[in-house]
């Protein structure tokens, strides 16, 4: 099988080396040219033969956007389309849409696994029809870890249903470092506790709590036990967001996701403009001192 | 009538003040000479008559231990002693058993108004047993603001019943004020929005979120309108602590009261723990950059 | 003043009541006949001078884009429509580019007081160009209670940043009512406490936590003291929703209002399908016994 | 080695089986005869070799404290007891000191794995002095899983660092299910999702949140795969509330895992009467219907 790829960053190169160490002819485009097999979208869809196949593996939103729009009129009706990023499930659904109109089949398949996924394999999630999904197989199997397929493949449902799940497992992912983060936090605190790595490296195996992300939080004290190189600063990319989104727009409490996602928009305020206030008010009221704030830095 | 009052500080200096103005014979204790009547606990019992009223102004914890201690070892059966402190209501508990050895009389009671019960009045949550209550009564009178006495004062229930009224009350007053300050934060985050002073000053009246808390904001608003001097700091001091330790032992959902818990801890902190484990998780499995750690002030 | 009023629903039919006490002329038009003034929204713009003023309060979503949808092709330039109803900003400045088109001016206008606004006056949050608001300015001031304009009118800002605010309000307003429930439930479950309905009385005046909203609640509490006719059930109706999603649109963390919202979605449902899914995972490593589900009702 | 080991329920039953398998000589004693292998307390001591160790696994609390005061007057001084039960670290810290006082030596050991740790192994976390952790160090070696000792036992500091360590490990346990939980109830409530089970299975092999609780969780949709036998009705055991009351003093903001304590004592309320509360109040200001409380069943 030989099938196109498009985007060769981060996650893209990885996969296209893993597609080709499993046998499969991957022809690569990146905007970079150090990275590119092709010199344009035109040139990749030349080189591939019909029906053609092409992942495309790049930023969500208006990148994606931009290539599925341009692959529209480079394409041929009975070619595919899947999306390996992260879009948003919505998109896939105007995508989708989109292509139907030319004949071209879309596929949206939700990637977990992170810089690992090379070594280990990825966990994938697609959404679409089935003949779709079918004849996407190879790249799947490829991709994925070996073993049962039912292990990490999955056919979720309709177009936009892949991101979906994606998007479900970022906001669990969210939901498990928080809780992880918020017992290693108990236990920096606690005088009595004086191991905290060695407690962690001891839950990998027989506890309730073992996990991959345990797995790499050992490794990370082990390269920093008390973290001390790192700034309680952390990022979010849009899958976080969206769950709570999802939630409230589904009516489904979820607070333990939504804490997670709060905590790190707290962690990137230098100052709280809700605590200022709470503080304001407590002066108000009861006299009680505030803490000036410090000189904004030029 | 005339009753003793022991703790001239912030609070027990106004209401010394209000008490006077009320006719009530007030003979005040303070360890500080320059605000105190009697220059010691056994002068204060010494120079009320019999059966002795004392109501006790002092610090929670350790401070009004001590006073009530001794003062079990200085009054009579007959006497009664008031703690309108902010005691723990398991303190409350057993003061009360300790003075009933002595025969002497136990009444707990939350005070509510801040500094501006002097002028106001403050609410009063009282427990113990209705005797104890009824002679205490013009203390509470002149206390609570005039009117119907039913707005301002409760007898809750047994000894402890105050406190616990009062903790309960600052518990909402936690979840009140990180509402409105959530709701600030949101307004001055949206460009939209032009005058954030002005729209709180608004809801004064007419809307369903006036309340003396919201009249309070718009002072600091007045004084301060975009908080400017003011850092993202607040203390707490108990009664937030025990509520969410109360809802844990009575197994109540108390999510917004915690959530303003939790907002004040995570204020005090320069750089979370808890934060700094998801950034170096994320790191771990997507390669995401960390954030440098700020050099330690030294 | 003469101007038209679309929609004499609850909060409609006591504006028009409000507004002519206050001596302006309001002609109304609703779908209902027994309720209307005029016969079609056509027969409400020929009733009025120009330029016309027409103040619309129907739900917000689908009606209320077609009713100004409709007003559109109606209405002449100078005129001037005020949507006072719980429109999403993001609503507004469709409606407003729409009506720009057609020169016709637009206010948005959150406006709240619920059913007591006949008697009491409204508090209003409008958005748009100041030449609106100056025209529109003799029925805000008729809608609002009496006394300085300042404490329940404010002009936020641009088109959208009047129902913002309101949002933003009803937001605040889920989390203040969340605090006092919670506070009520810890207050219910503690045995000592004897008088619950007597210490939210007692918190009327003099306390910090007094509120308009505390008023409701005691008086709640005087009609059913122990809530034994009403479900815990409870709808909630676009702002709090929205106030979550600008949260996450605007990176502000946003707790409690959040867990006001999700208590409430809590709320509504029979049988939680996570609290099974966390019974499940105790059963599977701990061999904890779950509980049957209820048999499902026919 | 031969050692005593008391409390012979779901988890000691098999721990006796495990240590047995491993070559130990073990001499159980539990209150049912059918389990035991000594009539009574006093027996057991009998039955070792000095130095005794013995291990004790029953119910955490009264049941406990009511063993190690027992054995406090049939053990020597140069014993050791072990406690793996689950008992707060303030419990460890008297029975430490207790035990000091007749010269026996105490080791608080937290135990993970459920009813698979009879065939996986236990994860171990162990508090005290080193001369009494290496004492029992053979026992160790044969309840946890064979491999690297550091991959699942760790001192982790004084006397009640064991259990801490435990106890902050289940707080991480809540978080970890409720995260999942969230997610489960998010794909349930989509409609393009088309196999909820089919995800989770397709997330053990490759994605970031693979994990044994997901393993678990695949195994009980495959055996109910809408947990339709399930209530959503969710127990705790003390853990997680310790574990928010240890994040309270400790000034740790603990979101995530107060939530999953919090969403438990929602499922187990038939009713809430937060919720009574806020629907009461919807109802006083805004006319909002109410849903009559369901009649109290008999």
């Amino acid at each position: 099988m030989h099938f196109g790829l498009i985007g060769l960053g981060k996650m893209g190169f990885n996969m296209r080396a893993r597609l080709r160490d499993a046998g499969l002819e991957v022809t690569g485009y990146d905007r970079n040219p150090e990275l590119t097999d092709v010199p344009s979208l035109a040139e990749l869809v030349k080189a591939l033969p019909a029906p053609r196949t092409i992942w495309v593996m790049v930023p969500a939103g208006k990148i994606t956007d931009d290539v599925i729009s341009e692959l529209a009129t480079l394409m041929d009706a009975g070619d595919l389309i899947i999306d390996g990023g992260n879009s948003r499930f919505t998109e896939d659904q105007k995508h989708g849409a989109l292509l139907a109109e030319e004949g071209i089949g879309f596929v949206d398949c939700g990637v977990s696994g992170g810089v690992w996924g090379l070594a280990n394999g990825y966990g994938l999630m697609a959404g679409g029809e089935k003949s779709n999904i079918d004849a996407a197989m190879p790249l799947f199997d490829a991709l994925r870890p070996a073993g049962d397929r039912a292990e990490s493949f999955v056919h979720v449902g309709e177009i936009g249903a892949g991101h979906y799940a994606k998007m479900v497992h970022n906001g669990i992912e969210y939901g498990l470092m928080q809780a992880y983060a918020e017992g290693y936090e108990l236990l920096m605190a606690k005088d009595i506790i004086k191991d905290v790595p060695g407690t962690f490296a001891a839950w990998q195996k027989g506890t309730v709590v073992r996990s991959w992300l345990l797995d790499l939080l050992v490794k990370a004290l082990e390269e920093d036990p008390a973290l001390t190189r790192i700034a309680g600063y952390v990022d979010d990319s849009g899958e976080g967001r969206w769950t709570v989104e999802e939630a409230v727009a589904s009516s489904v409490p979820a607070p333990a996701i939504t804490a997670a996602l709060f905590a790190r928009f707290a962690s990137r305020q230098d100052d709280s403009p809700a605590m200022k206030m709470v503080s304001a008010l407590r002066n108000q009221f009861g006299g009680h001192a505030t803490k000036p704030a410090k000189p904004a830095s030029s």
